[in-house]
C-alpha cells in the first residue's frame, strides 16, 4: 500500500497548497490513503466541517486534529457525524469525537487504522497516549485479515506533541505494530524520517503545510512582538505568502503482507524548502 | 566565506562520529569556520576541557553549549581559559565564561562572531535572548572592516531552545544581521533550511551527531522505561552504534562583503537518515 | 469522626517534628484516623519503609506519597507489602502499589477511604485524577453502611499538585462526596480552610511539616545558588533548624451519620509560623 | 510605620469587597501606606483607569500588576501618566509604565519604595527578578534620611508567582533590605507569615480580594468545565457572592529607624475563610 500524510494545514494559504499540489502528488506516489493534520485550517485555529469537507472532496481519506480541536466550537457538536474526521484519543472520556477509525483504502481492499494522540510533555494534561494507543492496537492489528476480522492493512499514527523525545518514544513503542508513526504540531518538518528496526517508519515532524516565511505560519509581525514585547498587539493570522508556502508530509509504502514500511519518502513540494518527492 | 556548524554532539559513539566524518566534510566543503554544538559530548551531559581539546585538534574552530553547560562541574572553574569555548549568554551576570566570541577563520583574514544563547519557552528561567544578542550585534556589525574595526565577517547565531515559534523569531529577529541563525537541543534536524528575506540563512534545529536508533541520542530501553512506567530504572546513557550515527549540521556560504548567505545546504551524513552534503 | 492530616514531612527535622508534637495532638484532638503525607520523609526525597513504620507506631494511620515516591529505589519493591502506604492512583496502570485504600479507624467501628492522587498543571505527565478518583467514590460511597459493604465513614482526598486552581477544581468536583479534599506539595499551609456547599473540607495546601526558615523545607543556601546563579552549587538537603520547624495540618471533625464535615481547624504548631489548634 | 499589602482583587465583587472591607481595616490599622495588587479588578482581567482611580480615592496608595497587566490594553497608553499604578519590573527594556516607584506615606514625612516583579517558574520568560530588585536596592537603600537621599524608609516588594520555592528564595534574597516581601498570583493566602532573620516580613502569597466559593475568584461551573472536559465551554468571569468575599493581605508594623519589620499579621476579612484582624 502507499500512504501519504500531510502535517498541519494552516489557513487558507496552506489550504490552497494542499489543493493546488495534491492533484501532481496523487499523480506521482499514487497513495491509497491519504491523511491530513487539519488543526489550524481554519484560520490558523480549528477546522470547519466545510473545510474538512473541501479536503474530502479533494481525495484525503482522513483528518486528524491535535491541540486547537476545538478553535472553531461549532465542532463540538459536528464531530460525531464526521466519521472520518477524528480527535486526539487522549482527551476525557465522554469527549465528542473519536481517537481512531479503520477506514477503506481507495483501492476498496484494505483498511487502514488511523490513531490520532496528543503528547503530554510541554503539552496539555491529557490522559496516556501510549496506554491508549496499545490498547487499540490489541484490537486492530497490523497484518491484514490474518490478523483476525479486526485485522488491518496499515496503521497510521499521528502524534501530535511538542517534544522530540516523547515522540521518539511513540516511535519506538509502536515499532513492528506500525505503518507510520509520524509526529505534528510543532509545524516545522524534521529530515530524521528512519523505518525503525521493527518496520515502522518513523519521522518527529510532518512539517506543517503553510507559509514558511512567517512564525509557524502565522504573520511574523504579530508572532515577533507578543514574543519580543509581550504588550498587546495585533491578533495572531495566518501568514499569506502562496509563494512560500510548503506541503509538507511523509510518504510510506508499506509491505502488503506485514503492513509494516518498505520505502519511506519525505514530501515538500512548493515554496523554498528544500524539495523531496518521493518517486 | 563558508561555514560549517554542527549539532549538539551527544556522547563517545557522536564524538566519534564526528571525528570520523569531519575530515571528509572538510575535503568536500572546504569551511572556513566550523562550529560544533558540544553540550552533551561527555556521555551525554555536558562537555570536559579534554573533550573540547580533541574537537580543537580536529579542526574546530569554536564549541557552543546550552542547558547542559555545567552538567560537568569542573567545566565551571575552567571555562574561562578556552577563549573558543563559550556558554549561552543569557545565563545571570557573574556566570563563568562569555557568551558570544569574535574569533579568526581559518583564512587568517576574516572575522567571524559566534553567539549562543537560551531560549525560554519550556526552558529554564532566563534573560532575555533577543535583547542580549541585539547588544552584541550593535557593536560588532556584519560586514567586515566596513563596519569599523569591530566589524565582522559573518555572524553565527546557535539558539539553543524547545519551541519552533521562538526559534523562529530570532531567525527573523536577526534577519539581515547575521550569517546564519540555527537552532540546537531537540537533537532532531529539521528540514526547513531557508534563506530568509533578508539574507539570514536559518535551520530550526541543526540535528544531534549522534545514534538515531536512540531517544534524542539516549538508549531508548531506559527513556521508554521512564516516560511509560514513571518508576525508577536505569541511568541515561548515550546511545553507541555507530552504524547510525549520523553527523547533521548546516553548511553556509556567504557573500564576502555582506557577510550574508548565499547558499546553504543541510548536512547528514553516515547513518539511516537521508544523506545530504552540500557540495 | 475525627480526622487529622498532616502534610508533606520533610527531612530528619520534619520528622522528629511530627514525632514530637503528635502525642501533644494526640491528646489534644483525640484523631480517631491520622494520614501524613510522607514523600520527602527521607532526606527530603522519598521514604523508607523504616521511617514509614517509625510513622506508623508513632499512631499514624496512613502515609500518602507524591511526585517524590520513588526517589528512594527500594520502595518500588516493597510498597505492595506495606498495606497502609499509598501512592498517588493516576500513575500508569501497572505501577506498584496502590492509589487508595480503605483502612479501620483507631476506633474500630469506622472505616475510612483515603484516596492520593496527583495535579497535572505544572507536574508531569499523569492519568486524569478527576476520573480516577470518580471511579473509587463510585465504589466506595460516603455515608457508611447505608452505603452497603463498600460504603465508608470518611473519605480523605490528598491532592499533590502545584496549581491553586486544579486544587480548588478537585474540591469543588468531590464536594458532598469527601470529607476532606486537601492539597499538598507546595510545602507551604494555605488559610483558604473552609466547608465547601456541599459539606466537604478543603484547604489548598496542608503545608510541610519541616523547618520554615528554609526554601520549601531545603537549606537556604544551596536553594538561593541553583536559582541564582544556575551553576553547579551544593547538593539540596533539608533545613535541619529544629527550632524553626513547624508541623502543618488540618483537623476535620465529621457528622457520624454523612460523613461530612461539620468543623474543620488548621493546625500549626512549633516554630514561627502563627500557631493554630483546633480545639 | 504602617503597612497594609492587599493581594489581587477580582472582579467587581473583589472590588466591593475591599472598598467596603477598606474604611474599618484603616480605622483598626491606621496605615500610613496601603497597596493593593489590581491584576484582576477589571472583570478579573486587567485593570481600567477608572478602577485605579477608585482605589486611589479610597485611600490606596499604590496599585501593582502581573501577568495580566494588559489584559485591558489600553493601559498599554495610559499607564504612563498613573505614577502610583505599576507593573512588573522584569518586562522587557522599553514596556511602558514603571516596575518600582517611591511615593510618601500618608503620614507625609516617610518615604515608600515598592517594587513589583514577575517570578519566572512556570511563568512567562521574563528577565531576572532578583537583579532587577538588586539593581534598585542599591539605590534605594532602606533606612530612611541616613541611607542618603535616595533612602527610603519602607520596602514593599510584591512578587508575583507561582512557585513557593521561587517566591522564598526572593524573601531571603531581600531579607534585611525590605520591610516586606509578599506573594501574589496563586489567589490563596498562604499561613506562613513570619519575619525572617534579617527583619523582613515574609508571606508567601497574599491571598485574593474575592469570593473564595469559586475556582482563584472565577465562577466554578466554567473553570471546573474547561478543565475537566477539556472542550469549549463559557467564558470565565468572576465569582460574585458579596457573602463568600474575603479581603486577603498582611499588615506590617516597621521600626521607623531601620524600616524592618517589628510585627507582622495576616488580614483576612468577610467571606468564610478564618478571619485574622491584626490589632
Ligand atoms: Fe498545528
Ligand atoms: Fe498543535
Ligand atoms: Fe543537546
Ligand atoms: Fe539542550
Ligand atoms: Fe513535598
Ligand atoms: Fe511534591
Ligand atoms: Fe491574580
Ligand atoms: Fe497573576
Amino acid at each position: 500500500m502507499r500512504l501519504l500524510f500531510l502535517g498541519d494545514v494552516v489557513g487558507r494559504s496552506g489550504r490552497e497548497g494542499v489543493l493546488r499540489h495534491l492533484p501532481g502528488l496523487r499523480d506521482r506516489l499514487k497513495p491509497d490513503f491519504i491523511v491530513v493534520n487539519g488543526e489550524n485550517a481554519a484560520g490558523g485555529f480549528g477546522i470547519t466541517e466545510k473545510i474538512a469537507q473541501e479536503f474530502f472532496a479533494a481525495g484525503v481519506d482522513c483528518i486528524t486534529l491535535g491541540n486547537h480541536s476545538w478553535d472553531q466550537k461549532e465542532l463540538v457538536g459536528q464531530i460525531d457525524r464526521i466519521p472520518n474526521l477524528i480527535r486526539p484519543i487522549n482527551y476525557p472520556e465522554g469527549t465528542p469525537g473519536r481517537g481512531f477509525t479503520v477506514l477503506p483504502a481507495k483501492n476498496g481492499r484494505h483498511k487502514v487504522l488511523v490513531i490520532n494522540a496528543m503528547a503530554r510533555v510541554f503539552m496539555d494534561p491529557m490522559d496516556d497516549p501510549f496506554a491508549a494507543a496499545d490498547k487499540v492496537l490489541k484490537v486492530h492489528q497490523l497484518g491484514g485479515a490474518r490478523m483476525g476480522p479486526a485485522g488491518v492493512d496499515a496503521v497510521i499514527m499521528d502524534f501530535h506533541g511538542e517534544a522530540t523525545s516523547e515522540k521518539m518514544v511513540m516511535g519506538h513503542f509502536l515499532d513492528g505494530r506500525a505503518s507510520l508513526v509520524v509526529g505534528t504540531h510543532s509545524h516545522v518538518p524534521t529530515a530524521d524520517l528512519q523505518i525503525l528496526n521493527g518496520g515502522t517508519a518513523y519521522q518527529s515532524d510532518a512539517g506543517m503545510c503553510g507559509d514558511y516565511d512567517s512564525v509557524i505560519g502565522m504573520k511574523k509581525d504579530a508572532a515577533m512582538w507578543k514574543m519580543l514585547r509581550k504588550i498587546p498587539g495585533e491578533r495572531f493570522s495566518p501568514a499569506e505568502n502562496d509563494a512560500t508556502v510548503t506541503v509538507c508530509g511523509v510518504f510510506v509504502e508499506t509491505d502488503d503482507r506485514t503492513g509494516l514500511a518498505r520505502r519511506a519518502e519525505a514530501i515538500r513540494v512548493g515554496g523554498r524548502l528544500k524539495e523531496s518527492v518521493g518517486v
